[in-house]
């Protein structure tokens, strides 16, 4: 009995072993499900000119005269958002993924998410962002960009992004 | 020896079967990795007279006269693509996720893949879909529609898709 107990504990530790690296994979992998599924490198930081909290803004289609559309993605992180802003002809969101917010100056905030498809007016302020737990990942497009592209304005204070996601 | 062995085996069967039940959740999160990560709802097949295979257009933003833009999503099985066309003002693409082909007419080939940006001038014929064996999903972007949208050709032939794609 006791020949065989070495043997059978080893062959049991080796087939324990065998479930452990297999549920620690299976583990990671779900941790990487919560991630938002990011379709552009990263690259650089926002300005904390423009956003507030971790942004990163990809800019993937330059204005022409041809296209006379600027196209580009922003990852923000949880509770990152932009400032304040408003564009001469609009503007077009594309959500890819994750969780978050898009208000319109005077407007309730609305709540958008993977799938999600927003428009802004001209010359109209709002802004937009992650929801506090959980990232947004939306490209946005801007058309007729031979009537301008932005104009920037102030941040989104924490009072009002908290009052507006409570 | 023997009064063990029963025992012993069934414990080790029943670890086995442990194993297999997460080996089996595993392979198909593998699997499910395969496939694309949808971010719209698949819809309706598109039109045989339009896309060749199984290709699932999904409208996101209509033409207005505000925006002047039609923004819209497809997602490509494998082997799908869709006829000859071409816009009087252009078209952007956006590869969310997958790999397939763009081609102009009289230029080699492009191989396309998530995170890539694709421009087709105005005005010249084009085609786009998913490779033979991993599917595409892309935005398309249709700006300055007040000059119009879409003029549809014929196929891609399995001939022209083979040539182009070997």
């Amino acid at each position: 009995m006791r020949i065989l107990t070495i043997p059978v504990v080893a062959f049991l530790l080796l087939i324990g072993q065998g479930c452990n690296t297999k549920n620690e994979k299976l583990e990671n992998m779900e941790t990487d499900k919560a991630e938002l599924n990011a379709i552009f490198p990263k690259g650089e930081k926002g300005s904390g000119d423009l956003f507030t909290g971790n942004a990163y803004p990809t800019p993937l289609v330059g204005s022409d005269s041809v296209y006379n559309t600027l196209v580009g993605n922003v990852y923000f992180e949880p509770g990152a958002r932009s400032n304040w802003h408003s564009h001469p002809a609009g503007q077009i969101l594309i959500i890819t993924d994750g969780i978050g917010y898009h208000q319109i100056e005077g407007q309730p905030i609305e709540t958008i998410k993977k799938g999600d498809v927003v428009k802004c007016p001209p010359n109209v302020r709002h802004w937009h962002g992650a929801s506090p737990d959980v990232g947004l990942q939306q490209l946005y497009i801007i058309p007729n960009t031979e009537q301008g592209i932005v104009e920037w304005e102030e941040a989104v204070t924490d009072e009002e992004y908290k009052e507006n996601t409570n």
